[in-house]
């Protein structure tokens, strides 16, 4: 049963246009603007108001899409999705937009998120003879859909949604129409904007500025749009919902020029490092983030406490999926994988490293050793968010809990486990006031820091997050 | 006969390792970390003390490099290398190491820099009957060694590199030896290192600390290095060295963890920012680099000038070779291509816009444009270096005199093409002093902004810059 | 509507093993000898008694299956399947064995033949709220299955095939069973043999061969097989069982060294060939076969005639999927495609051109006159079938009713238009008498020579054949 | 120095155009057509009258050519060429057309054939400092033209033609002339023909055919062809020439469509079968041949001795570079390779299976085992040749002397080791007959018949041969 859910849907990036003469290039350039939340797959599905034809595969957007594949894709509307590298549940059928064509009509989806009870739905539409393409817990909605018994497509959809539990941000395409749905708690970022006459949807605005799209709102949780010829329609399928957006889409996960619900990450990220110099100064000589994420926070950082900020570390940009990883016997002899301290910067220094999280410590343990192996005299580790003591079911993947280093230690033996001086987190309070809220977490999801999560969470989720790995 | 210069070997990357087990994966890890220095090609040859084995090919090293063809070049002695990107001379042959096979031995090749009287020797070569494989003025040094009339190996590559001229740092491998030679004035950078027993060498210190390696010195001019079972012999073959390092591996081309001639890239770079937030106060909001050569610089002018330092460009990093351009009719509509501008960051801001060098203008004017369309209300461009007045003969692909912007236009006349608020050059003598240099600028290569050469230009060569294009 | 019946599962070939340790292997040999069925797309699915793992692509056997894949293949049963190149109805998730997940346990199915309810099915089942992961008709007995309300497997086996009109020849694989199963007329050739304790299963025994293994008998029409632990169970899902075996196997489809209901291939076509030559004796020099299929009857009628064989024509056996079609202008000064005539065979002489059939006309007429050109005085062709009058249901590729230039010409007629001196085809009965049928047509399909076909077809599967094109 | 002869240039197949617009094209059809007499790599260098273009790699035609690349390789003049598998000097550098660029101009060379004093004509040349690019012997041609002291380029190479020894077939193509030699003995056949204005040339007749063009006549042993815009005017490098064509070409090499010096392969092949019925009548129930080359003899016997041919042995065509060989254990249990026998034809039969050569006599048992475990009661095996006794020099892949076992086997003994019930070769005059030769062997090299070589063989060429494997 849980070789079943393996196949969890995690983070990843969706983009949509209704209406534009070059729907697939846009949503090429859309996706990869979108490349950082999802590297394993990617595929684009678009209508030319007949049929809908596909290209998708495992890579890259630049390995997946080439000039040729690109000039079938005629259209001008299309669904585009990129897929996060996940160990187990990879191959081909895996690869979003999931597309189910029938004779009475095609059907394509796009969807970020996790759904919670994806296996009990699963379970009963399988004991009534339904067969499933994919492991992913995405297709789960196809089905709903296809067995719904309203005449109508929006109801069919509506109906669909109302059955799903947890996270999802799904973007619904047919021969005519594209549709795009949110959880009623927005647990997932989803942005509407336009470009001319034409609508477009994407997980981050990131995407927008890249076509000169131009921002209107951020989808509503509960929110069903339709768009189709008869332009756009706003619909909600729950009458329940209460806001509850992610806070690690803003400590790590987007790209650090999105705005989501209007707060720019980047500056989300440098408040974080500037409140975090405030809640904890260090006496050191010098500033360094952990490339790509925490530069921002460490800027901050940098400036508040007005330490300068250099270049400690450095990441190669060039390691892909193809790079191979030297021997245990030449790792021993020092051969660094992709990240590298810069000795130049770091030797004969005090040095606050600042980071986005820590997940299991292996990660923070090995760059405090490459910090010190270049000389640091001492290493402050200060992290822009709380401790992670708690598993995500909605798509962020943190492990299970057994995996959190958070989950059972303090965080002076955490700071033992990595090897630092000292070790500050941001506190729960601070990161609030960094996204702008001055009281309480609402509007947030916190359940990786505080254990308290906006949906109930099924059992057989449960039992798979407390025991894998 | 101009098609002939089209070969030209530009800036590149080399990689060397004698006496060690893993040769070849430490090299692969090197070359990795030089990948920044070439993008084209990359090859890897290797000694087992009886022959030689080649893997080489067009792409990336994590491209090229598989572990099926890695597990065949076993050995304890290898060099390799890392090929910039030209527009003309590509092709598989061209990609270094070169490797020449004869009945009485084996000879691979791997070069940086660009000879300036290439086509001289070539011309005599052929008329005596030799047939050259590539299009590379590399090549040429070997057809010299094969027809030396010495007996001796040493004599023969000594003999052999008193008739090039211009810029170059050489590996040369045979079955049992590893050669080092740098040219007379020092224009590329060249490093010795150990690791254990081994030694290393490469372009840039950076590939030391990826793979553990000690760093000893700096190759110098006119040295040629030999190391084989009987230990590291230097020998000079030249007596006229005075070193001139090229000053724009500092600018843009090295990576800022490297160490050049003892001196951290990044710090120079740092130094550059602060120097010129020195030389030209300007009253502005926020300052931001240009990804990623200008990072550096411009957290050292935001330091100085107590300005924000902000991430108000963003460059996507998942732009490959198969990136699809956007067509004319996309860009504008404004599809970006690989930098963005962060609307939340600069949108009503006065902007301080720090980028490394002004070559044609066209990639400045663009960014200028990028900020104002989100939202910035002065965009005020600073550059950490001299303006670019003259070609490069050494390897640094700076285009034709007539290309450069800065070889017959004043810095007003650039601000208005560019469409910049205000435009201000880093004074040469700023630089130097960023370099460390109290006063004049020797030890440095400083010809693109002076036109003031360490060495005599070919007249080929000479038509070649001032015609290409 | 139609849209939906272009994926038509054509003539293809089935392949398994049950009880081997090298079960995907012996399925990569036995595949490999029935790659002349289909060279569009292969695969194979493989049970070690607890999962299905499936490794499938568009290409030829040797292609698709590299030794790294088939490391991954361990399991002791298997099976496979090679799919004939069709215009339209390609794309990978139509390559078989189709796989099909599900929480109880996977299924997997390779077919043989063509169904020809199959719309009537799907559209009854999509109502049901079903979807489809391909275009083949195969799939529909998958949903039977699943949907089937029986609690036995082989029950719901059976029950589903039931439903089934047609031809087919159906391998089921699941975790632990391997069923066979054969359309209650026995349309398409489906043989059982062993290999010591194994079983194996081939649409050809020509497969068996190949593996060493031991012919057995063909699988009955309407018997189900099931293979498990327990051993091997006949079951019948059809009582009204009457054999009627495609004539066109022996004439064309099979290799000759297949046996098909205990008649070799190569001794059927060479007694056709013999029968012409008694029913229609002409005066020439020389008898040529069209390479391949047609030389057995081309050497049977050399032999009963007494003029000597030659190697009259030669076809390119590198031709492949990548092969560059000539230009029309090319073409036209003479350069060849595939099949070229010998001038130093044919020049000056009167040649009897043996083909095994006339579809549209056109392959004939441009091969007589590639024999004249090459110098044959006189060229008489020679058909070692009956005229094909009708199209076929049952997955033999021979066009609609239109295209079929039997269906309204007579043999005179057919004759001027291809060029010929003389046109002979076989009788019905003397097809018959090379089949060892003394009397009617009794235990074979003749349905595309005489319109009788044995099973009812489907008003819109009429539609379809009636249309194309 | 035995490694450097691994490089020889084994029997391979040329073909060149001059003055055709499509001249690529014709040359990707004749390689096409030319493709059996080598598959390891093939390419094409093109002529536009001022560069020369090359497309070239390890493969097929079809897998090399894509129409991409084709379409890059414009120009009215090219050559080609296939190369053959040999097992150790492969490598994409090996590759031909050879091409050799220099600042005077291109030169570019395709040569079938083997020379015999390559390696001392290499050694002599590296002694002067010339570097080859290749391990194969066909380089050094281009080193004599260039170091060739004469100004006049046809001087040139008939200069350095004169210095070669063995076999070559060679074209040799610059900027604005295609020229065409033959070694003073003709051994590797070479044919001229025309396509309108245009002219043509090709290692066989059967590439004529299948692009529509009219044989002229053989090249001439010791004959250079230099065809340019003046037209074609015939030289001779060489003035001892005697004729001597391989015999092996119409045995087994070339194709059964070509005629070579005016006799088709085809004809003398089913003559040699003929002659072998006459001089070793069997009594027996079938004849068969072994797949593809000894059809034409086995049709041959068959018809004189008045035994039926049946199809007795079968080929998969579909065998390539990328088939898995079956495993030692799998073979065992009787897993074929490539070749099977057809039980329903040779059950209970005695055989007559015909073959064209037997060289290890490794193959020959194998065949012979296959029939008889198909149930064949007697196998008799006829040869369509003499037994090969002598190593080739000129490029046929027929082994060492000490791995042909009729080197020092008697005919008794070989029918022993090969387990055949009579064994029966055809004697060197009805070879000679079979070929219209009345009385002796002249015009014919039968060197691997008789020891009896038409050049003299160089003594680092014989140590290779008495001592590989």
């Amino acid at each position: 049963m849980l070789a079943e859910i393996k196949g969890l849907n995690e983070e990843c990036g969706v983009f949509g246009v209704w209406g534009h003469k070059d729907a697939s290039q846009l949503t090429y350039y859309g996706l990869h603007a979108l490349q950082h939340r999802g590297q394993e797959g990617t595929g684009i599905v678009v209508s030319d108001g007949k049929s809908l034809k596909c290209v998708k595969g495992e890579g890259l957007v630049t390995e997946i899409f080439t000039a040729d594949r690109m000039a079938e894709l005629t259209g001008t509307t299309a669904i585009g999705h990129v897929r996060y590298a996940t160990a187990g549940g990879g191959g081909y059928e895996n690869v979003q937009p999931l597309l189910f064509r029938s004779q009475s009509g095609s059907l394509a989806l796009a969807h970020n998120g996790n759904l919670v009870n994806a296996n009990s739905l699963k379970h009963q539409l399988e004991a009534q003879g339904s067969i499933f393409q994919t492991s992913s817990d995405s297709e789960v909605l196809a089905h709903l859909i296809r067995r719904s018994g309203f005449s109508n497509m929006s109801d069919k959809v509506k109906n669909a949604l109302s059955m799903l539990k947890g996270a999802y941000a799904y973007l619904i395409l047919t021969e005519n129409e594209l549709m795009v749905a949110l959880d009623p708690h927005g647990l997932r970022p989803l942005s509407l904007g336009c470009l001319g006459d034409a609508y477009v949807v994407a997980s981050e605005t990131c995407a927008f500025d890249v076509i000169g799209a131009e921002y209107i709102r951020d989808i509503l949780p509960g929110e069903l749009l339709i768009i189709n010829e008869k332009g756009l329609t706003s619909e909600r399928f729950s009458h329940s919902s209460t806001k509850a957006i992610c806070t690690m889409e803003y400590v790590y996960f987007s790209r650090p020029d999105s705005n989501i619900q209007g707060i720019n990450v980047h500056t989300a990220r440098k408040n974080m490092g500037k409140i975090l110099a405030l809640e904890a100064p260090i006496d050191a000589d010098v500033v360094t983030g952990v490339p790509d994420s925490s530069i921002s926070a460490a800027i901050g950082y940098a400036e508040e406490a007005g330490i300068p900020y250099e270049m400690g570390l450095i990441k190669n940009k060039y390691v892909g999926r193809t790079f191979i990883q030297p021997s245990q016997s030449l790792r021993e002899q020092g051969v660094k994988m992709k990240l590298s301290a810069v000795r130049g910067v770091v030797e004969g220094k005090r040095v606050i490293m600042v980071d986005d999280s820590i997940v299991r410590g292996t990660t923070s343990k090995r760059i405090v050793n490459l910090l010190k192996e270049a000389g640091a005299t001492e290493v402050h580790v200060v992290i822009s968010s709380p401790p992670i003591k708690n598993p995500c079911f909605y798509g962020i993947d943190t492990s299970t809990k057994e995996e959190l280093i958070a989950s059972d230690k303090s965080v002076e033996e955490i700071r033992q486990i990595i090897g630092a001086d000292s070790l500050t987190f941001l506190s729960l309070e601070g990161m609030m006031k960094a996204l702008g809220q001055t009281e309480g977490t609402q509007g947030f999801c916190t359940g990786c820091f505080t254990g308290d999560y906006p949906t109930e969470i099924y059992s057989d989720t449960l039992q798979y997050y407390y025991q894998k790995g």
